[in-house]
């Protein structure tokens, strides 16, 4: 098997719906050819004859125009050209094409399989109804695990954890002892919930661990990435907020709150016993130093390093971080720099040829 | 199940202790009840009846006064109202505290459960005695695994690597082929230690792979975080130094030297053939350059980018990093920019004024 | 057993061989004597008697003069002293020493064990001959394994993803469902393949899930490190380039494309919907923003910050990242702040004692 670029994965396949079916589903009006029948969802750019595409941010109305998508979600703002083609007009259309493409495609289907023989589920464990537990899972000792929960191959759950319903763990997820996951949560490959926080007390050069006694909560409807490490709490617990979603390699320490409906994108690291609002977003790579607060709705830009609290509704760039517009400012009077160099050399000038007299 | 805040995760109980008993431990004073008995311990903020607490940093002080705990360590230097409160009074209250948490909840304790039968153990192995092997681990060819030592579910022990004595692998954890583990050593989850390092040579466009000939070596009273990649050398061995503690999402290069009792925060990494000397620490997502030294008892702030080498002793940061001093600076003149802008348009002013004449 | 820095992991033995075999494997020519048996490959700090090492950068050649290695291989470019050291000469040493390496040491040799019992492979899957999965590993439905292709332990390939020929999947590697791995592609451990992008639509403060239906392609001959994490398409597919190579804990967001031969080094995080062109290099810690165009050949700094496309054949460095020229003249006005200030000040008293008159 050779593989190019037009060896394409398979991509999961529709179920073809009328533009009117899907107008109706997103409680949108249709411009155009109701009955015009769509067997995709696909970008702009990408889409073909069938698919339906959409646009949410004005700056890629140019590519609207030449899209060959067959119809396209939009929002009542966008002036429409009578180009033949079909519209499904809506007020917001990138939440229309999300609810469109979940029609279309649904989400992944885990095939039920029950508890494999092959998985290793210890006696005192508590299964609830239709759970299915995949080859090579540990169920320690005193976990429990929630109805309609999937957990994928080779993935672990220590001593006394909890695991909500509903939950998806997929392939190579580790969970230690004495954690607690909430209904509906996700967790991706290759994440690792509740190892030890990084405490130590150095004593005449030498490090003593700090037995790591608190655990991990994870709320209701989180879902994390691949490859994330969240610690457990030296004293009390790390929490994740109900409905925050996280990017992959993200690293959480120890008794930090992220709280609810935060978004988190790759590669963020949040040192310990921080404190952040609900609704905060942090940008790829952004860094938390440990034991502040951030505040509700905060916008953290990537790769921005916070060292000190921020307040509810502001958003800081940079390392060390700073407000957006002091960020600003100070990037443009950087920009003005060659510019009180030649000045400094002219007023000297000036200043030399004055003294000298005429 | 429902999780909230409400809802937290269980922790390790504490078996109860008189404060007298405390102290003598860590050899401390008691002012106040010695009869009083302790059943937990907790942060000063999150304290309660029965708890003890610790102030090590004396920014914390307020909170002390007013935090609900029945018994706070502290030093000899904070003064102490007559509040009615138990105290303990030692030299070094962190380090302390750190032995009367141990006291109280103890380390996480392992089952002991011998060698799985859902572990695949190679006959040319060589396991010592009381060796925990859990369900679905791996052991190679030829491996080694001293005495007391714990492997959770999962892990994998590569051909002829040798794990030390009573060393605590956690689930999920990959040992490449050829690695030596000292003793007392903790890796923790979807950690890899030997995978091939970045070597390649260019020619003619196409990248020619370097066989990575070296091994690992992770000397006694390491522990390692969640999710690090700690590459083997090309030629030769990457060395973790003694007592070395590394946090989660760690990237080690072929080849580097971390020496002894180094502290490495989240998200650090250290590209190829660095040798990094005792006591160093490294804040969270700093990064370090490949070939160059940094001196013994260096601090490298978080985020910092160390592109040179770095003399004993001294603390940098910034991305290029520089030393703490040169950046207070640099962040101080930044600060004056506004100031220097006015100040041209007053000189230029005065000087045309001037050159007007009367 | 106590480890230390004497302790060194064990090392692949070589198969000795004469200068001039290895001379004429490469095409160069012997300076000295020809019928010396090499024992071993090493770097010129490292090597002894018996050992070949290489010069191939300038600046370790005082480094050279001092190596206790018996043969090396240089350019014509080099000045050689009459030292009685045995060379070999030849255009491109680094390449010629990988290809000495290689014939000395050979790549890491896979033990053949079949499919061992202790796996799981679906029925409907398809597994060519002489592949090689090892215990523990989960072949998921309709999964298809190349011929000669290694699966080590704990590794688990989801539902119809294919993976090629002679690739090398090494202990607990997650690949999704529905991905496409070529011919010779090597995957280290932690490393997760094909989890869902982060791709959500806010409405009314709740985050709802848009599927991810795309998948991964990874092309022929590509190398991933340990702990990576390269997420699906949303609408089409993820894309890592013929020939590419990363190192350890890099994130790609969905419908990224690498393009061919291009290397990231450490931690890279690149954002979804970015287009890579071919022989890029980025340093480790760089990011990338979503949706923009790198050029071929660009080279991004380590911690760098790309947020504007690129153009081919740049050097960018910087956060936010810049022209390497606009950033070497951005620190040298940086240096000269101290002297403007001096001036400023100068110029404010020459003016004040101008007005104040003679």
């Amino acid at each position: 098997m050779t593989v190019n670029n037009g060896n394409r994965a398979k991509t999961a396949e529709a179920t073809p719906q009328s533009v009117l079916e899907l107008a109706e589903h997103v409680g949108g009006r249709v411009i155009g050819d109701e009955k015009l029948v769509i067997t995709g969802a696909a970008t702009l750019a990408d889409a073909g004859a069938g698919d339906i595409s959409f646009l949410a941010n004005p700056k890629y109305e140019k590519e609207m125009r030449t899209s060959a998508a067959s119809a396209i979600v939009v929002s009542d703002k966008v002036t429409l050209e009578d180009d033949g083609r079909t519209y499904i007009i809506c007020k917001d259309p990138y939440y229309a094409f999300m609810q469109i493409v979940v029609k279309l495609h649904g989400h992944r289907e885990h095939q039920p399989i029950g508890v494999s023989v092959r998985a290793s589920v210890a006696e005192t464990a508590t299964i609830e109804e239709n759970v299915d537990i995949h080859d090579f899972v540990v169920i320690s000792d005193k976990a429990q695990i929630g109805a309609g929960t999937v957990i994928y191959p080779n993935c672990v759950v220590g001593p006394g954890s909890r695991i909500g319903r509903n939950c998806v763990l997929y392939p190579n997820v580790t969970v230690y002892d004495g954690c607690v996951i909430g209904d509906r949560v996700t967790i991706h490959s290759g994440t690792v919930v509740g190892q030890d926080g990084f405490g130590y007390a150095t004593h005449e050069g030498v490090h003593y661990k700090i037995p790591q006694i608190g655990g991990v909560v994870i709320e209701d409807d989180v879902e994390i990435g691949a490859c994330c490490a969240i610690d457990r709490g030296t004293l009390g617990d790390t929490v994740i907020g109900r409905g925050s979603k996280f990017s992959n390699l993200i690293a959480i320490g120890h008794n930090t709150k992220i709280g609810p409906y935060s978004l988190l994108v790759a590669q963020v690291g949040i040192a310990g016993s921080v404190t952040v609002g609900h609704h905060c977003v942090f940008g790829g790579q952004a860094g938390v130093v440990g034991h502040i607060t951030i505040g509700d709705g905060v916008q953290v830009g990537a790769q921005a390093g916070v060292i000190n609290e921020i307040p509810a509704g502001s958003s800081v760039v940079g390392s060390p971080a700073m407000p957006l517009t002091q960020a600003k400012r100070s990037l443009t009077i950087m920009k003005d720099l060659p510019e009180f160099r030649r000045k400094l050399r002219d007023l000297e000038k000036s200043l030399r040829n004055l003294l000298k007299g005429p």
